[in-house]
């Protein structure tokens, strides 16, 4: 648990619905499980909340109640979520690198998606600048380990199932990740149509997105692009080779990398993204959020 | 070996430069790899020809001249290969099922690659009808198991290095592929940009392609393009569902779905398409074209 | 479905208690899951019978009552099994190289366990000869793929459990097929002490057995205990190389290999059996021992 | 690698013959790879060194004349390894929870194989205490994954090859590592056989040892000798339920556990211990002895 080896974080309580009672050991410390009812709210400077779908509103604010500071790991906050209507201020989407000034002074940050965070980071410099051509697609696949799906007992995780196969979901547009891409996409700017087919890998985790676009002009120096937008940023590596999955597992980052495609007659750029799903798509992601909202160190208890 | 079950044809020799000298059992006889210099082609009906790179060319005309067929699992002798200018008739592309009547008569059949022979089956249909909106591009990712790249000794496929990795390779759309794939695609009449991106999988065989494309129109039912296109085919399914690699392996098929992309404003399809590279993306393919070419019910030997 | 391919079997019910009501595709023909209570018995010349554990005796009388044979593959009627007291003459244990004569006549055989026919099949010879040192413990390690569990639903056997590690169980020298394996042995004459741990692959299916024991003195060639023992036997291949899971996967054999230990002052063998535990070790063997009680050709229907 | 991320070690050179000139990023600083001949060893404190076999000798000789210590990780130096006669003092074998004084006060020690560490730590306290039946045979299997082969380009380490399968090598008790792993026993004071057959897994890293010993009486508690004879080791971990790999991956540690066997005559104990191969079993366990030929804090740098 990356909060436990964090060394400006003391856990005080563990919420676990289905394994309350049950111990835990954090650092030298015994913690149980607890219902989310037992939670001394008043006890925690900030809460991680990961509920379960549609829950997350009413939680989140009975903690602000409480005085607690909230990253909420859940889809309901997010862009294209279920809550509409929230407390204002509106609630900061927590890609921190996009939205640093927002989430520094947010009592509640809602933390991306795994895929939303490969790709829209990957995305995000192209169309600030406004780089896509109108009206053309954009075309990403992406593989996800299983690890993705969390660790629910479902036939099709069984390692009989998952072992030497590989397969499409979601093909019909409609994985429930869009919504919240879309929203962002349309927040920097860009009408296009984003096509996102997301694949099941026989690996435990890790996420690569390949993301297909056409530019208004081919760029001369198409690195230079995420190099200049992400500069100083401690979690995001930019590389001329290919990124893997084994280059990022275990670690808070999100390594790029595009090329400029040939053989084709319109400019169109080819990007891999690469995140450790467990890390800078969920828990690491939340920490970086937490750091900055506390204002401590961003980089504090994050394995680069 | 597919050439030893097949119960209308009998291996007369079998050629390896490195392994000559090794023996061979096939079914209850022995046979020794031998040079390709020692083979007596008079003895041999048909060929199955896999030479390196380059290599085609003179050993096709050698057995032609001793009146044997040949099926070439070579690249040099299909569309965008390397050798221009070859004998006159054209030498047919032995996508057997796009091509039954040339490869019918023909005496060398250029067998497709694992990669194309996925992916253009897939398009065949949309590109023959005119389906696909002018001027779009034709996005397409594609991951393979470690057999697509041959069974060579290199870094990169150690268990050490593949397990629990996956990674984009030919990212600048440069693949070995694309021309062969690009110039059936022009003889289909389409002048749309192709982009293609290949991935390596942690799984010993099989290929899955996914291609997004935008239509002209809509498709009421986008699965009837392609039971229409191929009905009565003994090796083609389409099917509802999303096809995965487990689906096809160990079988000469190629299984194909599609969905019409929901969220989006341009008319969106989303192809899936799976075979095993080793049998409809290679070995096996080469026996369909043999077949046909030997006048042979085109299923013979061949697992579907 | 291995009864499905078969030239000589017809398969008229299929009886699976959660799936009933689903359909079955078999060959061309079109049949429902349907539970045991309405199968037509009269209508079976044989049951194959894979009941949950204890269900066994009375479903096998049942199937007899009505004139049917019955494989049955529960471990209930096995040696050592629950089923003390079954009806007279007694129910053969099918391991068919060691027991075809009782096989043939049978009205009821009892499928030996995945375990006992790796482990098994490779001891008896050396049981049956006396060879094995009096008073010394058999020490037999084993490693099983997935699919050795069933396709059951447990958390242990989710991908992400499975993938990159190995484990022993039932460590105290419990298994469930410690009783049969035992009884066996017994039968054979010997009284030698058995320690048998199973381990869990990472790998689907396939079962690979390491069976150290002493000898009362060395012998000079090992393998010929086997070759002699199993000569003509069409499933089991007896090698100078060690046997791997790749060797025997989807094949109804078991690969035997052995070789005498260095550097110890004990006469020595260490033992190394595989087999697939779905075929020779379930399905496969049922069908054999099947093929035998109705007389036919015992190799019919069966991958060697 | 380790000795970048120590606290109180600093990398002044690496040496790789085919490697050498390229360049090498430690922490902030980037080195080269030289020539050994090249490296300075004046410069040096303590050197890691891991030659090929049979070249230690000589370098180790170099090394200490320039005033540096030297923990050896190639086979030449440890007991029953291939230099005898080599200068006296006689050189410690550096599992250092056992030789923790000789270690301490030495300018070479001899880094022990990566099967042997699991196997000699689980059976040292049984040895050193006699609980063994005298002439009874110590049976040992283990698995490896991939990397205990070391990064070498061989066939048989292909993802094609390994992924899915499972197989035992040195099957005639001649494993490497037999004699390091005998001369301790005998060192131990014990004249049993051992016979050791290891097998390769298709995972990256992690080995598993299974050790099967009669004992001259049951123990009450078995856990009991090792939790007793390792009490306040940091790096071994003494626990009820059985290791697996998963368990020990990354870390610097052993996890041992025993069990007595049900259903024999013979008072027999089964134990279990993992390791990861590339930590406790090489650069882990060096780093450890490193620590304790400085006089540093032994767990400085290594993960537990």
């Amino acid at each position: 648990m990356l909060a436990e080896r964090h060394p400006a974080l003391k856990l005080v309580f563990a919420t676990a619905h289905e394994q309350r009672g049950q111990e835990l050991q954090v650092g030298g410390r015994k913690l149980k499980f607890i219902a989310t009812d037992d939670a001394r709210l008043e006890d925690a400077e900030l809460v991680f909340s990961a509920l379960p779908h549609g829950a997350s509103a009413q939680w989140v604010a009975r903690c602000r109640a409480a005085g607690a500071m909230v990253v909420d790991l859940s889809a309901d906050l997010r862009p294209g979520g279920a809550e509409v209507g929230l407390p204002t201020p509106p609630i900061p989407y927590g890609l921190t690198e996009l939205m640093r000034a927002e989430v520094k002074g947010a009592g509640v940050v809602a933390n991306p998606g795994c895929y939303p965070t490969a790709i829209l980071l990957a995305l995000a410099p192209l169309l600030s600048r406004g780089l896509i051509e109108a009206d053309s697609t954009i075309s990403v696949t992406a593989a996800s380990g299983v690890t993705g799906a969390g660790y629910t007992l479902r036939p099709e995780l069984l390692f009989a199932e998952v072992a030497e196969d590989f397969r499409a979901y979601a093909v019909d547009n409609n994985h429930r990740h869009l919504d919240e891409m879309t929203a962002v996409i349309r927040d920097l700017g860009a009408e296009n149509d984003l096509v996102f087919t997301p694949h099941l890998l026989p690996v435990a985790r890790g996420i690569l997105a390949t993301i297909i676009v056409r530019l208004c002009d081919a760029p001369r120096d198409p690195l230079a692009i995420w190099t200049e937008a992400y500069a100083g940023e401690p979690f995001i590596e930019v590389r001329p080779e290919t990124p893997s999955i084994r280059d990022v597992v275990r670690r808070n980052v999100v390594r790029i990398s595009a090329a400029v495609a040939e053989n084709v007659r319109h400019p169109t750029l080819i990007i891999t993204s690469a995140i450790d799903n467990l890390m800078k798509g969920a828990a690491g992601q939340a920490v970086q959020n937490a750091n900055v909202m506390l204002g401590l160190d961003e980089t504090l208890g994050l394995p680069a």
